[in-house]
C-alpha cells in the first residue's frame, strides 16, 4: 500500500533528496565535500534567518539540546524552563542532569504562554541566566510567542533559548531580527531530509556564556565546532550522505523562498483547522501552529481504531497523543514536503475513517472547507 | 573522473546500501521500523561477536567514545590510556575533560603494545578502573593484541575498553570469547554504510560500572538506550535511513560470514604489504593491521604530489599521515566493500605515480606480488 507520512517528523522526502543519497559517498576531508559543506552553511543561515554560524552535529535534536546546556552553563546555574508539553519537560530534564537548576514555568498542555509570567519570574530572580522554550511544542501543536519573549529577555541579563526542532522553516522565527540567542533545529522536519543531523545557532550574547561554562563537553564542543566549520570542515566524521541531502533540500527551499515556505505551511495549517471544525470536531487547546494540528478525538471514537483505519485503508499515517494526551488526540502534521493534494488526502481519509466508526458527518464537508482556504 | 575511496573511512558503499537510501523514509515509531531495527540489533551482535546488547547512537564514533566515558566513570576515577597515535590521544583527551584521570601509556607511533607494560601499570596502581585502547590505531595502521590485553585485565578489578571504530569487522575481535568489556564501533568502515551511526557493546562487568557512574549524560544514557532498544525502539529519533542501510550491509556480511569477511580483509592487507615491499618501499612501523597499510614516503618523493597524481590521474584516493606523521606516510585502506580488483587498482596507481615522480621501480612488480598473495 502507498504509505504517506503526516507525522511531525520524519516528514516525506523530495525526490532530489532521496536520490542524492543513492550516490557514492564523499570523503569528509575532500575538496568536493568542503564545497558542499560551504553551501550548506550558507543555506542554514538563510533558513535560521541569521548571520551567525549555524553549528551542525551528527545527532538527533535531543543531542543538540544537550549540547546547548553543556556549552552555555555551569553547575548550579539557574534557568527558567517553559513546560507546556513533552518537549518542554525535556529541557528541564537535561538541565537537571547537568546540575543546572531549571525553574519550571508550567503552563497547561495546549495553551500558549502568557509572556508576562516570564517577565515576572525574571524580575523576581535576577540570577536566572536563560529562558528555555519551544518554538512549537510538538506534543500539543501549539506555537509560542517567541518575538514577545525575545523583547522581554533581551532587556535583562539573560538569553532566550528556543527548541525550534519541529518549527524551524515552518513557523516564523527571525533569529537576528527578533534577537533570539540560541535556536536548535533538526533535519527531519521542514528541512525535508532524514533524521540524523541537528543544528544550533548562537548570538554574540550566547557566545559570551560559552566562554564561562564549566560543564564537560567534547563531541558537543561549540568553540571547536565553530572554528572547524569556518574552514568548511567538521571536527569528526559527520553524516556525509545526510549533509549532501541537505544541500539538495536547502536548494529547494531557497528556490521557493523562506517567506513562501512559511506561507505554504501557514495555509496548509489553516486549511486543516477549518476542515476539522467543519467536520464538527474540536481542536485541542489553542492549536495555532503551522507544524501540526492536534485534534480532540470525539468521545465515542476509539483513537487507536481511527488511526488504524486511516493508515490501513488509506495509507495516511498521523500521530497520536504523547504522555498524558495518549488516546485523547490525533495530530496531523502539515510539515515539510507538503502541498495542497497532501492535505486533501489527510482530510479525506479522516472523514472516511470517522464515518466508518459511526461518527455523524457529511462526507466531503472537511475537504470542501480545506478547498475554500486553499483556493486563495 | 571515476573516483575510488581507499581511505580508512568513509569506505565505498555496496549498491544495495546506496539504493536503500533512495527509498521513502520510515517513521521511527512504526512497526516496519521496529522490524528493521530488530534485524539490525541481531546483525550487530553477530559482527561484534557478542550476546550482549549493542547500543546504537546517531553520532560519529567520537560521540560513542564520549558516551563510554560519561556512562562508566565518575570524576576523579583513574584509567590507563594507551597512546600510540591520534586516536589513542582522543581517549585521554575526553577522559580529562570529564574529570577522569587518564594515565597515559605512551608507545612509539607505529609500534604494537608490549602487554607486560599494561600488567605492570595495573599492578602498580590497583585504583586503575579501566584500560583504554584501540583495536587498530588508524593513524598508524597498527593492530594491538586485544586478546592478550583481555587476559591481563580480566584477572584484575578493571575493564578493557576498545575503540574498534576502524577495526570492527575487519580485524579479529571476539568480544565475548576474549572477555573484552566495551567495544566501540562506527558505521563508515567495514560496516560499509555512510558515517552517522556508532555502536557500543558492554559486558556484565562494564554494566556494573554504569550503575556507579556520576558523570552527566542524557543523550548518551546507556541504561535508557538499552531499555528502549529491547523494545526495538530508540530513545530519540534516530538516523532512520542509515539504520535501513545498515540492515542491507549486515545482510551482505552475514551472507559472506564473519570469518570470511575477516579473512578477505587479511588477504587484501597481506597483498598490499607484499606489493609495497616488492616496490622497494618501506612499511611504516609494524604495519600489521587488516584495516589500513601505512607506507613510508621515499625521501625524494613529495607526499602531496604522490597522492595528487594517484587521485588526479587514476581516481585513487588514499590517506596521508595525521599529526606528526603528516607528509611522511601515505595510508592505503583495504577496508569494507573491497576485493581483488580494488587492491590491484590501488597498487597499480601507486606504481604509476611513483614512476612519474622519478622513483626507480619496475612497473608491474607490485601488482605481481599482490597477485601472488591473492591467487591462493
Amino acid at each position: 500500500m502507498k504509505q504517506r507520512l503526516f507525522t511531525p517528523g520524519p516528514t516525506p522526502l523530495p525526490e532530489e533528496v532521496r536520490l542524492s543519497q543513492a550516490k557514492e559517498i564523499l570523503h569528509h576531508r575532500s575538496k568536493e565535500f568542503s564545497v558542499v559543506f560551504q553551501e550548506v552553511r550558507q543555506g542554514l543561515k538563510y533558513i535560521f534567518q541569521t548571520e551567525n554560524e549555524v553549528l551542525l552535529f551528527t545527532a538527533s535534536g535531543t543531542g543538540a539540546m544537550e549540547a546547548v546546556i553543556a556549552n552555555l552553563f555551569s553547575s548550579k546555574d539557574k534557568v527558567l524552563a517553559i513546560r507546556g508539553g513533552k518537549f518542554g519537560e525535556r529541557w528541564a530534564d537535561i538541565a537537571k542532569i547537568f546540575g543546572v537548576e531549571a525553574i519550571p514555568l508550567d503552563i497547561e498542555w495546549g495553551s500558549t504562554v502568557n509572556i508576562h509570567l516570564i517577565e515576572k519570574k525574571l524580575d523576581a530572580d535576577p540570577k536566572i541566566k536563560a529562558v528555555f522554550t519551544q518554538l512549537v511544542e510538538t506534543s500539543t501543536g501549539v506555537a509560542y510567542d517567541i518575538q514577545g519573549m525575545a523583547e522581554i529577555v533581551k532587556k535583562r541579563d539573560a538569553v532566550l533559548i528556543v527548541d525550534a526542532v519541529s518549527g524551524l522553516g515552518a513557523q516564523p522565527l527571525l533569529a537576528d531580527e527578533w534577537g533570539v540567542d540560541v535556536v536548535v533545529g533538526a533535519s527531519q522536519k521542514a528541512l525535508m531530509i532524514p533524521p540524523g543531523l541537528s543544528f544550533v545557532s548562537l548570538s554574540t550574547r550566547a557566545w559570551r556564556l560559552v566562554e564561562n561554562s564549566d560543564l564537560p563537553k567534547y563531541y558537543w564542543d561549540f568553540k571547536k565546532t565553530k572554528l572547524t566549520q569556518e574552514k568548511n570542515q567538521t571536527p569528526y566524521t559527520p553524516a556525509v550522505s545526510l549533509i549532501c541531502a541537505l544541500r539538495e533540500s536547502l536548494n529547494l527551499l531557497k528556490k521557493e523562498g523562506w517567506g513562501n515556505v512559511i506561507k505554504r505551511h501557514a495555509q496548509l495549517a489553516e486549511a486543516t483547522r477549518k476542515a476539522v471544525l467543519a467536520l464538527g470536531l474540536e481542536l485541542f487547546g489553542e492549536a495555532n501552529s503551522n507544524v501540526v494540528t492536534a485534534i480532540k478525538v470525539p468521545l465515542r471514537v476509539d483513537e487507536k481504531n481511527l488511526r488504524k483505519i486511516m493508515r490501513g485503508k488509506y495509507g495516511v499515517n498521523v500521530a497520536g497523543g504523547q504522555g498524558e494526551l495518549s488516546g485523547k488526540i490525533i495530530r496531523i502534521a502539515h510539515l515539510g514536503w507538503m502541498d495542497f493534494c497532501d492535505i486533501i488526502m489527510a482530510i479525506s481519509s479522516l472523514e472516511m475513517a470517522l464515518w466508518e466508526l459511526g461518527y455523524p458527518l457529511k462526507l466531503g464537508k472537511g475537504v470542501a472547507a480545506a478547498e475554500e482556504v486553499l483556493k486563495e
